[in-house]
C-alpha cells in the first residue's frame, strides 16, 4: 500500500519561523513522523510540499498508478482552487483533507472548502496530530 | 482523565435500521469501543445519548467538575443550537466535534456548524472510526 | 392501517384562546375528528402533542415499528429544526406536513421549511381541514 | 356553486408521455375526475388549459361574474408571473394552488411561489389526488 | 406626432371592480382622456391593452414606422419580462414608463423594475393622473 | 395653498458648470419657473436649497404649520438618509419625489431611494420638467 | 399584579464559574433581587429556568391564566427559536426581553433576535441591572 | 432527420433595424442558410419564432412526434421561463442553446439562464453563425 | 457627575403633533424628567437636540471633558451614520443607546444599528420612560 | 493565420482514465483533429496544455507576435482566473472560451467564468466537438 | 497651484487624546506639515475640517474657481456619503482620498468607500505620512 | 535595508504594448527608477516578476532572512490568492500593496482584495507613481 503525503503552500515554514508561537515542529519532522508511523502499519507514505497549485495539480494526477490513497493540506488553494478539486476527483483516488489548526475559528473566508466535496473526510485543529488520524482513516478506509 | 461522549438526535438509531445501507454497527457498539479504548488509554469514558437539545445543554452544564474533556456528535443540532454552542463555551471543557459522514457533501444546511467554533477541532467522516481520532486528539490535547 | 398525528408546539393552544379570532375548534376536536375518519376508513390514528423538540424526535423514532404513516403539523419547529428532519428520513415513514394557516403569507421566516423536503407532499392554509386532506392523501398514497 | 380548474404550461402533457414514468393518468382524466366529483357535490366544473401566460390571465379576470372559486395549478409559471398573482388579486376570487409533486424536493428556483400569498392555501405533492383535495378545501371555505 | 399607450396585464379591469376602494375611472376613462389631451396638443394618441407578453412585443415592434413614442403601465411584466425591455431598446422608440400607484410602497417584489432603463423616465404614484404628466413629459422630450 | 420646493445636495450646482452637457437651466431658473406656474394655479410656492442634512430635515418640520405640500429632490440624501424619510412622515405631508435624470439607468447605488416609501409618488428623469409634473400631481392630490 | 422571570439555556450557570471573569452574581442572586423588587412594587414574582426550549414553551403557555405580564432572557434560543416567539404571540402577554451582555458587540448570529418583534422592548448590556429596568418598564407598560 | 429552428421575442427584427451597427443578416437570412445547410446534411430544418412564450412552449410541446431536435435561441425568456425549461424536458428532445451576442459581456440579468441546464450545450457570441455551429453539435450528438 | 441627554432628528416633534396618536409628552417633558431624576440622583444632566449629523458629532466630541457619560437617541442617524459611532469611540464616553419604539417590529432598515458596538447596551420599546432607565443603567455603570 | 489551442488543468487526463465512462477520445486526438482541421482550412494550430496558471498566463502573453487567434479550455481555472482574464485582455487577442460539458447542468461554482467577459464567445457541452466549432467561429472571426 | 486639505469628522480630535495610543501628531501638525510640503514645491494648501457633510459639501462646490485639487480624508462619510461624492463629480475637481489606518483590517462596513469610484486614486494606512504621498500623486498628476 | 519590489502577473507586459493607450513605461523603467530611488535612500532594492502564483508564494517565503520589507502589486492575484495572503502574514514582513490603476472604478470583483488585510497600507491609482509613494511609505515604516 502506497499513500502520498501532500501539502500545499506556506506549509514548507512551518516550525523555522516564531518557534515561541507556532511550536518548533517543521514540516520535516510531520513527514519523517508520518512516513514512520506508515512503516509500522506497512505502508509506503511518499512526501510533497509545494507553494505551486500547478504542481499541486500534476503531483495528484500522477497517482493514477502505484497509490492507493492521499492525504492533502492543500493550505490556501483549499478555499480557491478548482484545479485541485478536479485533479482529486479526476484521479478518483481515495483522500482525506486535513488542516492543522480549526479553520472554523479563524477569517471567514477559511470557513468554506472547495476540496471537501470529493474527500472522504476532514481532520481540523489537531495540530500535527491531524495528519496520523487522517493517515489511520485512509488506510482504514482502504482495507474495507 | 475523564471525558464524555455525547451523541446527539437520531444517532441511537444507528445500526437498527437498513443495516445492509448504513451498516450494522450500533450506538451502543460505537460506545463499548470507545469506553474499551479509553481504558487501554488509561481514559474513563462516560457515554450519553439524548434527541432533546436541553438535556444535552443540561448534561454539558454537568461536565463543570469531575471532567476533562467532551466529544460530540450534535448531529440535526449541528446547524441550529446556540444553546449548545453556549454550554460548552460557558463550561469552557476541551471539546472535539464528530461526524461520521462527510457533511460537505450533503445538503447546503448541513455545510455550516454553530458548534465548531468553539471546539479544538473536528474529525469528519470516517464512519464510526470519527469517534476513534477524536478520542485520541482529545486525550493527545489534554496531555500538553 | 396505523397513522401518527403528531402536533408541535403551541397547537396544543388552539381553540382555548380568543375564539371569537381563531374559532372554537380545540386541537382535541382536530384530533377526534382524525381519529372517527380513519375509523370509518379502517385506519388506526394515534395523536401526540409536544412543544418539545426532543419528544418529536423521539417519537418519531418510535414508529419504527407498527406504524405506516405520519401526518406532521411541526408549528414553529417547521422552520428551525433539521433534527426533526433527520428523524423522519431516518425512520423513513411515509410523511405528510400541515399547516392551518397559509404560512406563505405570513412572516418571511415562515415561507421556508426545513421539513419539505422528506416529504410526500403539503396541505397548507385550510384550517382544520387541512388535517383531513392530508389523512386522505396519505391513505391514499400507502394503498398504492 | 361554479368553480374553474385552470392548468397551466406543460400540463396537458400528462400521461401522454412517458407513462412507465409518470404515470398514465392524463390531464383529461383529472379534469373528468374533478368534474364527477363537483357533480356529486352540486359544484358545476369549468376546466381550462393553457400554455400562455396571456391566456391564463384572461381566463383568471373572465371570473369576475358566475364564478366562486378558482383552482390553479400554474406550472412553470407559479415561479416567475406577477401578472397571474395580480390577475387572482384583482378579481379577488377564493383560489386553491395546487402541485402534483413535491416542489420542495426539486430544484432550488421552484421552492418560491409568486401566487402563494394570494390564495388560500396549497395542496402539493399528492399527485392527481392533490386536485380533489383542493376541490374539498375550496368547497369547504366556501360554504363557510 | 402618433404616440402609443400601452397598458399591460390587469389593468382592463380598472374601474370595473370595487370602485368604493379603487375609484370608478375605468381604463376606457383613462385612454378617453389621453386621447382628448393629444388632440389639444396636436398628437395622435393609440391605445392598447393586453394581459399577453408576446402581444404587449409584438405591438412595441409594430412601433419601428410612424410612432413617435410610447407610454407603457406594464403592469405586473414590469418586474419579470427581459422581452419588453428588449423590445424597447430594440425598437429604439422614446418611451415613459407609468404606475398608478407608489410601487415603492407596496411588495418588495413591486420595488425592481426591468423596463426603467431602457426608458426616459418614470411617473409613478399619482392614480390616473401618472398618464397625463407621462404624455407631458414624452412631448416636451420629442419636441426637443 | 402653500407648498414647499425643497432641493437637496448638489442640485444648487446646476447649469453654472459645463453647461455643454448639463444644459444652461440653473436652480434659480427652476425655482422661478416653478414659483411662476404656481401663481397661475394660485399657489404659493416657497423654494430651499440646502447641502446639509440637518438643514433639509428643520425645513421639513417647519411644514407643520401653513403648509399644504412638499416637493423634494433630495439629491444624494435619497439614497442614505433615514432622517429625511422620518421627517416627511413625522410631519405627514403630502410629498413628491422628483428627480432630473433617470436613477435607475445610472449606478446601482442610486436604484435604491428611502424616501419613496413614504411619498405620494414619483417624477424621474425628465429634467427640469420633473418639477413642473411634480407640482401638477401634488396640487391634484391636495385637491382631492 | 404577577409576572413570571424566564431564564434560557445556560444562565443557571451565572456566578458559578470564573467569579473573577464574569462577576459573583449568580442567577439566584438576580431571582431573589428581582422578587424583592416585585414585593416593594405589590407585584408577584415567580422565576423559572430551563435548559429546554420544550419546557420554556410549555412555562409560556401557562401564563395565559394568572399573569400578568414576562420578562424573558431567552438566552441561545432568542435567535433559533420560532417556537418560543409563537408561544409568546398565542399566549398574547405583555413581554419585555432581556440581554446582560450587549449582544450587538458579539457574534453576528447573535445580532438576530426571532423573539423582539413580539416583545414591547429590549432591555440590553446593563448586566444584572437589565432585568430591574425590564421589571420597571412592565409595570410601567402594564399599569397604563 | 428533422429539426426545429426556434426563435423567440426580438429577433424577428433582425437586420431590419440600424443595419450599419447590427448588419444586415435578417432572421429571414438565418433561416433559410441553416435550411440550405440542413439540405447538405440531409436533415430537414423548419424555423419558427414568436415572440409569445405560450406559443415557444406549444411549439416545443408538438416536437413530441416526427421531430429529432432543437435549436434554440429564446431571446429575453432565455432569462425568465420556467415554462420553456419545463417544456423542453418535458418533451426530452435533445437540444442546443444560441446567443448571437455574448450575454456574459452584457447587463448581469443577462448572465444567468434558467434553460441551459436541460439542453446539451451551448454556442454563444458568433453573430448568425452561432446557429451554424448549434446545427453541427446537434447532428453530431443525433448521430451518436 | 455629569452626564448629556442627546436627541437626535425628528425628536423635537415629540408630542406637539396628533397628540391623540403618540400622546402629548414633549421632548420638553422628557428632558425636565431625566433632569429632575438626575438632581435626586446627584448628577448633573445637560441636554441637547439637534437634526444635524454634524452637529451631534461636535456635541459628543465636546464630552472629552467634564463630562461623565453620554445618553443617546440618535433616531434616523441610527442606521446611517459612522461618523457618531466614530465620534463615541473615540471620546471614549460611556454611552447607552434609547430608542422610545421597538425598532424591531417596524421596517427591516430599521433593524440594524451602526451604534450599538460602542455603547455599554440599549434599552428599546418603553415610550419615554426608555430614558429613565437608560439613566439609571448609565449611572450604575459609572458608580462600579 | 497561427491560432493557439490552449487546455487547462486536468484535461491532459481525457482517454486515459474510465474510458468506459468518459470515452476513448484523449487530448492528443483532440489536438490532432484540430490541427487537421487547420491544415485543411490553412491555419497553423499550435497546441499547448498546462495544470499551471502561471505558465498559462505566460502563453498567453506569448501570443502577442506571430499569432491570431486563442481557443481556450481553461478548465477548473474558468471560474477561479482573474490573471488569466487580464493575461487575454492585455494580449488583446480574440479567444473563444471551450467547455466539453453542460457546465451549467453542473455544481453551483462552474456556473460562473471569469473569462467570458473578455472572449468572442463560447462553445459549451459538445464533448470534443466543441473545439472544432470554435475553431470554425474564431477563423470566421478572423476572416472579417 | 492651489489645493483643499479636506478632513472629514472625527478628524480634529487626533493626537489630542489617549496620546500613547494615536501618538501625539494632531490635525493641526499635519496641515502645518502639508502646508509646509507645498510651499517647497510652489503650492498654496488651503486646509479644512469639519464634522458637518453639508459643510464639507459646500467646501467642495466652492472649489469651482480658483482651485486646482482635493485631498479628502472623508472619515466616517467615506462609507456613507452619496452626497459627497456627488460634489466631487460635479465639480470635477482632480481628488486623492486618504485613510491614516488600513481601513481594509477593521470592521467589514470600512470596507467599501462610496467615493473612491471618482477620485483618481487613493493612499491607505501610512498615518500621518498618507497625507504626502497624496499630494505628491496629486501634483504629480496635475503637472502632466 | 534591503526591499523586495514584487510585480504579478501581467504587469511584465507594461508599456509594450499598446504604447499610445497605456503609456511608454516599462516594467524595466519602473524597477530602475524605484532601484535608483532606493540608492539615494540608501536601501538595496531587488526586483521580481513571475505571473505564477507560486513562484509568488516561493519569493515571499525567501524574505525570511536579509529582507526588511515587500512592496507588492499582485496583479490579477490580489482578488484570488489567499495563499500569497498566507505567505506575507507567515513571514510577517512589512508590506505595501499597489496598484496602478483605480481599482475600485473597474468591474465588482476588482473591489475586493484579499491581500489588503495583512498589509501596512495601499497606494492605489497613481500609474508608476504609485511604487514611488509605496517606497516612501514602506522606508518611513521600517524607521519607526
Amino acid at each position: 500500500m502506497k499513500i502520498l503525503l501532500l501539502n500545499g503552500p506556506n506549509l514548507n515554514l512551518l516550525g523555522t519561523r516564531e518557534p515561541e508561537k507556532y511550536g518548533k515542529t517543521t514540516l520535516t519532522d510531520i513527514e519523517k513522523n508520518i512516513t514512520d508511523k506508515g512503516k509500522i502499519l506497512g505502508v509506503e507514505i511518499e512526501t510533497f510540499q509545494s507553494n505551486h497549485e500547478g504542481e499541486i495539480v500534476d503531483k495528484i494526477q500522477s497517482l493514477k498508478e502505484g497509490y492507493d490513497g492521499l492525504i492533502i493540506n492543500a493550505g490556501g488553494y483549499t478555499h480557491t482552487s478548482v484545479a485541485i478539486r478536479d485533479a482529486i476527483s479526476s484521479v478518483g483516488i481515495p483522500t482525506v483533507e486535513v488542516h492543522m489548526t480549526n479553520i472554523h475559528a479563524r477569517e471567514d473566508f477559511r470557513h468554506t472548502s472547495l476540496i471537501s466535496g470529493v474527500t472522504i473526510g476532514q481532520v481540523i485543529g489537531f495540530k500535527e496530530k491531524s495528519y496520523e488520524y487522517a493517515l489511520n482513516g485512509l488506510i482504514e478506509y482502504l482495507n474495507k
